[in-house]
């Protein structure tokens, strides 16, 4: 394929992010853009370098040109919205999660795999180049056998609780990230999930039936252990660090921050915080995975986030929800059909 | 008191670094070592600057002159020989963990308390200057109201497997160290455990019926979460970090190394690898928990690890087995009589 | 002004890098490319996205569209090539150093004087993220009043020995980055330079009546003191560390590396490697020195690095060489005129 | 020699450190103490652990069971106790600087060398663990061939400046330690010396005549170079740092701090500021240089700090203050007769 024609289906912080990543990728052309806001969003799209907006995202399954979509809309809408994608023969990189339910996400699956299209899903971390080099070195054997992986995930605020009630929860819409570098990193199905959740971030987030920090457990098929905490609110920045250790040593990805300065004065020394949040410290790796999901339409070849990653992804965050509210282990399946 | 004579029983590694360190406290007259294994270690006893050894730690209790006894033999033996010490009215230094059952310790506690002796456990990492300086933070509210509490300790070599089956499990004499800085740190009870554990550093701990790779979720009374993970093998050393995380901010302890010398060269940069196992690693931690037993003599006042904290640490460990053997979270009481 | 019309003298490798960069950057038409070997370059030209090549550095001049130029020459053609921009009323991007000769260098500021057009020197360094907090922060009187400025300036290999004769010596080619830097950090003119040079690296260099490892003592206007320390060759990598005490504090900047990761394994701890050259490390820095150049035509004020910012690093070589020469202390002059 | 039977020349600051080491030696015996303030120090010698106080240093000198001294007093003395303990035929640790007069020196030199005995030169800085180990991997060939030996010395607070007057200037007073580090890592003698020193700190030093900052270079007789850069405050601490650069990489050795914390709160990260100043960053190295100093003696072996390294570093401050004054590099002359 000589030009992927893209439409982006929803034009919120992470459907501009994208745009804007995709319209520096030469092989790309940005065709259209629907958001359902449309009218309010008229000043953006004059620079957005999009050729086209639309309120309606039929719009965009309508147009023969259109190759590739990109699903940016709220999860609600994404399994109906890959089904349609796929009936329309296109290519679809979707947002994570999925979708909130297991067998939504299979249906859309089936889809997918009957249309033949590629399909991506947005765990924009396995290119952050920290995470991409470990996962390197962890293939070659640096460590050995893995033992555990150990991921600190935390926000620096939490998001609007109005957001909150149609998150999925925290371990769907925050922790689904690390489920993903767990599964990544380890190269090894989860089979057991143990969560453990609390609210003590803001009291507005419980009252919405939400948690705001949790410690999970996870059990791999390989016997390895994992161990995720997460928190809504680190007042210094964006903390984002995984370890992996095994049999001949260990790994370790430290924060990125924005200078390496150190300042030495009268009553401490000083190094700056950790970039501040997702679009600071993970610019690079958004840009890398639409450079990875347009090379593999036009190599012709699989993408490195494949449909399965998301279905696991989601159910581990279904089964860490389980575990909480159940206050016991509950098992993953693998198995997709 | 102006001199605290002391008497030592159990002259293995343990007993002879106290014997050591004590050695240096102007204020100690070592008067007497005990050890089965007396006849071998006349060599040692010469030079250690004990005045007298012998056989049978009958001949300390006997005797008038020693006012304080450190125990330092095998678990199994602690709880008779607390008893029997404060049934001749001498302070107790107590290796941890103080018993293996919980029963045998609550006796022990009440001969102690009925005694009015002094008491102190063998939880020196309580005096390792970087977590003495974390908690100390912690007290004057740098992180504010505590939320995560994550440790990572790491043994850099597995115990001879002859020593597993009597070591009471990896939680009970490994992870009661952590269990007890988890304690310390967060000013709070742990309420609840969750343990998954795994046999993947050697088969031969498996067969033992032991693990020696095992994460452990800590659920504390004033709603804090924690987290370890524990490892009998990390090739690279004696991997001892804590983490503390709250609603103000975060303090991080890392490993300590022999020199901060950076190696730079055609293929990497070197650092040192971390301080090799606990003698060198708390080598200062052990001279100042003898200080502050033998000044909680001189100066009558309760030392600062009290027979509760040996509990507790117990209980915790014992929640844990049980968690691990039960698949569940298992709930620990933290009231004493 | 609307668009920049820029033509590039010299397409070697730094200024395809500016190509590179310029290509990227709405406001820039890239209108022609001149080199005297244009021929061999028609493979890179087809992908450039520069409108013409040709090997006549006059066909610029001759542009009535072009409005700016970057001289990318060797620096023995810079004066003759700044003095004909000028008098074709073309703005000035001119890369380090101005010429190996006073005299000629200030002829060239007079007639750019004279034109009124804008000038800049290829002082990338400026712009490093880490080097321009540091400014940032010294303007803040973060450190007070400055003391020492400390530089460690290391390239990973020397160039090929056929470029030594042309380089103009170490202290033109290389040391006269750290001499803005010192001007740029200190806020102060150098008013004397004593520099110890001597050759360890390879024989080759000092065949060529050049030096390859040197330390440099600068005197600032306002007091401070200055030392650099250069080597052509570090086999570890570009080694780029600046330090600046001042009597309320330091600031130090380290070397930028590929990735964070630390591994720890059973022989030692390892971190990346400094980034390998100035292409990797200051690529950022590139990219910020054409949008400063191609912003202050746009927005019509003056460039943050003007002329004399080139005459005065290209006077503190000459001190610094003529100091080796007769091993004493060299005054630097800053008048102009 | 069973028992070192030690007599101390002056009860300062330095000469308490070092009677507080030696009581921890289980080979000496210390047995008097000098001070011409002795009346004063009642109370602290009670607790001292020397046998005996004196006003007069004769007293040291006739009594025939010492058998070696310590040379505590002010440098103006040095040279004439020295005389007088090789005489009284004592072995000899004397603090640095030797004297202030070459030839005052070299006569004492002669006598110690008639006399036979023990000497050894104050360099504690030769005993501290980053260093010691920087100096064994030097020898090691870590870094192959030294090309450049940078040395950061900055103290925390200037003397009182009653003392300026009689401290020989700040080239003998404090940099005589980064001279003698230079040629202990360098292993190679010092031959020319350029000094750059100014008066920023505080103007009343330089009323006395003295420098508070400095920037010095070295050059080696094995052709590599040096660099120092001395401060008489550092408000941060005492900055102690060292590099060592070859052909086949480098060393870095950086400050040593109270603790590993790294404490991250809504503002920045903090961590330690460098321990303050001499008495807690060279604590160890005090004490090991005094064992050397013992050992050296009852193994009849020469100390690792023999006179001619108190010779040569009182050279090369001596060049550095002529440099200083005249304002040009000065040749150093390593012929000690």
């Amino acid at each position: 394929m000589e030009k992927v024609v893209v439409g982006v289906i929803g034009a919120g912080r992470i459907g501009k992010l994208h745009i804007n990543n995709l319209k520096r990728n030469p092989h790309v052309r940005l065709k259209k853009v629907s958001d359902v806001f449309a009218d309010h969003l008229q000043e953006w799209f004059q620079k957005s370098g999009v050729e086209e907006m639309t309120k309606d995202f039929e719009d965009i399954f309508n147009d023969a040109e259109i190759n590739s979509v990109f699903i940016c809309s709220p999860t609600s809408t994404h399994a109906d919205l890959i089904k349609k994608a796929a009936r329309s023969n296109k290519h679809i990189f979707c947002e994570k999660p999925i979708s909130f339910s297991d067998k939504e996400t299979l249906e859309a699956y089936e889809e997918v795999k009957a249309a033949g299209v590629h399909f991506q899903v947005g765990f924009n971390r396995r290119f952050d180049k920290n995470f991409a080099e470990m996962k390197d070195r962890v293939q070659n054997e640096k460590i050995g056998d893995m033992h555990i992986v150990k991921i600190t995930s935390r926000d620096p605020n939490p998001p609007h609780t109005d957001y909150i009630a149609s998150s999925g929860g925290m371990f769907m819409d925050m922790s689904i990230h690390d489920f993903d570098m767990a599964r990544y990193l380890s190269e090894s199905e989860v089979v057991e999930v143990f969560a453990r959740g609390t609210n003590l971030v803001d009291p507005a987030i419980g009252e919405k039936g939400d948690i705001d920090t949790a410690v999970i457990t996870l059990t791999f098929a390989n016997g390895a252990l994992g161990v995720i905490d997460n928190s809504r609110e680190a007042v210094y920045g964006y903390d984002q660090r995984i370890e992996v250790f095994g049999n001949n040593g260990a790994l370790v990805a430290d924060n990125e921050t924005s200078t390496n300065l150190k300042y030495y004065h009268k009553q401490t020394v000083e190094s700056d915080l950790p970039l501040h949040f997702f679009l600071e410290r993970y610019n690079d790796s958004f840009i890398t995975e639409t450079e990875e999901f347009i090379e593999s339409i036009i190599k012709e070849r699989e993408t490195k986030i494949v449909f399965k990653d998301g279905i696991m992804a989601q159910r581990i965050a279904q089964a860490a929800q389980e575990s909480l509210e159940n206050s016991k282990p509950v098992k993953v399946n693998d198995e997709i059909r």
